[in-house]
């Protein structure tokens, strides 16, 4: 598998995780269900934000919508709680129901209380559409038991690419998928790490730009392809270890929009374009503790900027990763998604 | 079946449509499942708001947010285009994922182009957690087949009570279910109707009001009941023929929290409060017509008060009557929702 | 000077603060400036929110805009920064740049760094227009120096009723003015304190309410006077000294829309109004310090309930204190707002 | 006076109007007072956005609020009412409020009903800091005479650079101001204008990037400059003849962030960054008339993105545009920021 790094593309100057992934971050698994085959194109990705359960002790979350041309489920009561209280299901658009209704199955059976003593769960399930090209989405082909198996996976690394729910995707009429990218952050004694991962499955071609290179107008120079308008989407999620209130994260989300828009796309009218982040520091108990004062710990307003930045370039490698990273893929009435890493190294010639 | 004004109760000066309900608005129809069995006590409550194809010519819509402990689905993206493109479905907190895929299959079906030669579709499915007290949420009790024979049925009329979604729903500690009002407002010289449904989950016992009169705190005073948080929610559906843009729905909308307030919750926490509003005036065809500049109308601004007071009248009165008209009811674990009708009777002597 | 109480109306079973009045919140103190002569009638009120400098350590404090026909400045940045760092001045729509004029002065003559050696500041100014029926607005009468005059004031009570900002306002057809109530609140081993303050401006005199009757309806029954449109607003200031972040905060804010939907006003499309919440407890350095993560405390989010019950309660008595403290008031062009004390007993007979 | 074109930088494929700047928006006129005297380097913009009276008759607007850190008036009115009735001042952060208090007297002078038969007027100012390099913002040098005598300017022309409000603003370490840049779409038959003006007072040295080359980092390699944290904004404002509505405007709004991205910005935690957009389109009447449902236009939604691109180009010029025209200019401290056009020209060789 290749990434953008093994192309000399380095996005920004702070330094990268081990695993340049949001497996840097401790404590977090993931997990991959991919249905390939012929015009089956697509599947299932699981970010599990910690070892032990979300809904027991949360997570702070926080999201931000750069265009609402989408159907993900979650982000209301997520906005509103400031709080993540399951694991993150990736899919594709018309399979967001019955992959809520299998995350949901899956908290039910871990966790007796939900719908009977306690209240309800608020199941997190993002999407975007594979069906404008490559998957038969109309065939609804994600079975509840796929979902389940995705999240019975823990794997600590992220296998990126054509996989899980990026494996019919397509972004800047090429082969989407899922990157992802990793950097530290060192403020005062402390260091942190920021890592983004992306669901790719937005833009036009002639509007990919690499590290600001036009790439996609050279490609597109190429060849006789349309020229077509933006249905497809973007999820990115953020996972950090810094302590952040959720209203920080939300302004950390807000700055993901400068990555993507360095990728080269206008945030296109059907695209649903929408972040995700929670901060593994300061979990939060589900039930009220007897003195029912939290104590907490947030960093100052100021030190912002380290993370905005980290984000920025996070966000844009993470996407260049999942454009990379993916391999040409044919799907349905055979239409073929070339890989930019095939487009790079003929161009470089 | 009984209404708020069988007991004498009126709320506002308005004059009402002929049925004081949904069913006011021209072109709307309506259809309930109710699966009422011992500890499975939910179901599913379809408003259709066209009589045509509401994909194919979409009505203009917004929704509000009071609080947002919900998971509701499809607000993201009708708030981001104003726009509605399914019928609406009501059912349990965790039946939301089945509902969804219901609703996309139906969709699918009468529209071969979703997912092919255009873009997806974005199903509304609004939600209460009926499993508090009455209903065994987690058997998980809807299916697909449920939510797909609520569709099917196109009722001119809206049956209240404890019926379809409100089935096992309890609001203000006695029986929850489905309740409608409507009012007709002239405007110059034109006339529109504006009708609320809704789908009452919410509020605590002691906090109850009935037009003013705290029969919550004389019911709470015969009895032993606890006094337990408000796990509950409410969806406020808003639908009228006046033409509006969707910011103008949204202040719409906004107002529901006045009617809300005033039968005496305070949005607890754990309550999801979700209003939707939608216009059947000034459609929008899904496909930008040759000429791509669409002629609509909008009311003044200053005329929206008009809007305003009667949603506050009319959310009241629905909320009312969604007390008054649902029965005595006896769910899981043998527990029992009284009726306000029959405490009203009985507060009466 | 009469309150609420002294005409035997209690609001909700919550046991007040000493004075009832934001007063009780400790470290905070007050200043009205009261201009009352012939047609000029409107003011100024400061709210000081701590004994020493909110610029060099900062209150969290949250917004919600009820309905934004106002013209409040700083809410922007409060909303993004979640921080509150001057006084807030209240005052006439039409003074508002010259009461924000005049408190940068003030933050600049007591902070040589601000626009030198750091950021700038933001002044928090919010409104109501007296000039739609006592105060000649157009004349401008407010000064600078009435402002600084104002804002060198440090009264450790809240006077209420017809002074300061609410010297020329007028509020459901009657005199408004400036209200204030408390409210104690046991969470756990800990109490706290949540007050209401509340610039009253707002409402149709057939739509007042207070307690559940319709005492609008029944002065409107006495007298001929118009039924106009609602051009006028509500401030709504919360204060506490419960340990919140700002998205807690902001949920309270969005609670007072419920104590003031039962003193019976619609938010008419011509009212702004506004809320705006701080806390005294955990307050945040200008500076960064050394080691930039900061401790703080938080509530568990279940105990917002109490919270939000309490806020309903203080806001609507808040709202019946500033019309039943406001005098009788004759104003420009003879007019003359009379106070509801006085149709109160006139309407007990 | 250079532009971003006479260094052959162009941005993007679409063709600009006659004068690539707001200019080109028929209707529309602007005002300067700049104020440049030794360590006085401040001044005041208008943009008129209609011949006649905009509070008579309003524009459709939206805004958006990239990064809140920020000052503005007016905005809350803006977003609820999605209008526009007043020209639009911008100034420097500290000037806002006697700004504010000259358009309120510009507007009284002109409409006698203000604060007397009708409501208020909601003043729309925008500001940035340029008092953290070059102007001595503490002396508040701008008076309401010289925020009328830029409100009594109705140049058809639009002066850029180091004028106006831009006379001491900064952007990315160099001289920042006023830019404009304008673009002509044809949609269907129809043939639409949209402008960007931007107030460039943003950014970090090495952040700076024109067209996807990274000059600030080249800048930067040539200087011993230091790297501070961003305390500048950006206003960003868009004109359009194309028919709206305020959602759609907003949308259009959102993809300013875009343009602005690509100049290198991470929206700093210190910089207020917001965007105001308005359609000369559409005009709504003050008062309402007899009948009350005015006659609209609205693009269809899918034709949106012909106007997200154009937004993005013309952003993204604006910005170049305002760094090319400002000339080196010295303010207090003896500071000298230089023009970005001498240092194209020096790394040419």
């Amino acid at each position: 598998m290749a990434y953008a790094r093994d192309f000399d593309i380095q996005i920004g100057e702070r330094p990268t995780g081990p695993t340049n992934s949001m497996a840097d971050i401790e404590g977090l698994s993931f997990g991959h269900v991919t249905l390939s085959d012929g015009s089956t194109q697509t599947g299932v990705t699981v970010v599990h934000p910690a070892p032990d359960s979300v809904f027991q002790t949360k997570c702070i979350a926080a999201c931000h919508v750069i265009n609402g041309f989408g159907k993900s489920i979650g982000l209301m009561q997520l906005e509103e709680l400031g709080q993540l209280e399951t694991p993150i299901v990736l899919t594709n658009t018309l399979s967001v129901g019955t992959a809520s209704t299998a995350l949901v199955k899956h908290m039910l059976a871990g966790h007796p209380a939900i719908g009977e003593t306690t209240g309800t769960v608020n199941p997190i399930v993002m999407e975007c559409n594979d069906g404008a090209f490559l998957n038969d989405i109309r065939g609804l082909h994600v079975s509840e038991e796929h979902v389940l198996q995705a999240l019975a996976r823990h794997d600590p690394q992220l296998a990126q690419g054509a996989v899980g729910a990026g494996t019919g995707m397509s972004s800047y009429g090429l082969k989407g998928g899922i990157g992802s990218a990793s950097r530290v952050i060192g403020i005062g004694a402390r260091s942190f790490t920021l890592a983004a991962t992306t669901l790719c499955n937005m833009g036009r071609l002639p509007d990919l730009m690499v590290n600001g290179r036009p790439i996609g107008a050279e490609i597109q120079a190429c060849q006789e392809s349309g020229n077509n308008a933006e249905l497809g989407s973007i999820i990115i999620l953020l996972a950090t270890d810094a302590p952040l209130t959720s209203r920080q994260l939300k302004r950390i989300c807000k700055r993901a929009t400068a990555g993507l828009a360095r990728t080269g796309t206008q945030f296109g009218s059907g695209s649903g374009d929408v972040v995700l982040g929670f901060s593994t520091a300061g979990r939060l108990p589900h039930d009220a503790p007897d003195t029912p004062v939290l104590a907490m710990e947030m960093l100052h307003e100021d030190q912002l900027d380290h993370l905005f930045s980290t984000t920025i370039e996070a966000v844009e490698e993470a996407i260049l990763n999942a454009l990379f990273a993916s391999k040409t893929t044919k799907g349905k009435h055979d239409r073929v998604r070339e890989s930019l890493a095939d487009w790079w190294l003929k161009l470089k010639k």
